[in-house]
């Protein structure tokens, strides 16, 4: 079989994108720093699936984890340069979403 | 734990995207029209996860199959008006990857 043509860029970067739950937790930190509940809440999302993930993206710095610290220690989680980055992404696929799917009461 | 905040839409579309393969698909055809081959050494995929891809994609209104009777007969596969919608996710996801991922020969 020949060698695939595909930038392998551009494979990498569908391959973050496919990550269950990625996408969700960066459209989610769009809106600002928040707290690990609040991105739980906010994705509905189990605990351990939502630290390993928060994990994998500091790991590729989209995302960076603040400790400050206070009693109990306060957590927060915002996006990087590189996760920032990714908005026009997910805003174009908002924009999409919204034209071709419909909503659960719209069926 | 709260009701999840974020767009159901979005979120098809997200669930959507991530399906393996499916974005890489996609793109291929963005050049036109194609035989199962053609998309087959270009994204370097085996026949039979490709085959499962593409029904699934056609069960989404997103690529469609025509049969060309011929000797032996020819099929090809192209975008719907939908699957030419996903053409500014995948240019911008193009960008975004030039601009942050390195190809192996730079690491």
């Amino acid at each position: 079989m020949a060698q695939p043509t595909i930038c392998p860029k551009f494979e990498k970067a569908i391959s973050l994108l496919s990550q269950r739950w990625t996408a969700l937790v960066v459209y989610q930190l769009l809106l600002g720093t928040q707290r690990f509940s609040e991105i739980q809440s906010a994705i509905g999302i189990s605990g351990k699936v939502l630290s390993d993930r928060l994990k994998d993206l500091e790991r590729q710095e989209i995302v960076k984890r603040e400790v400050i610290p206070d009693t109990p220690v306060i957590i927060e989680y915002s996006l990087t340069e590189k996760g920032r980055s990714m908005e026009p992404i997910l805003r174009t696929i908002e924009n999409w979403s919204q034209d071709w799917f419909q909503s659960e009461s719209e069926v």
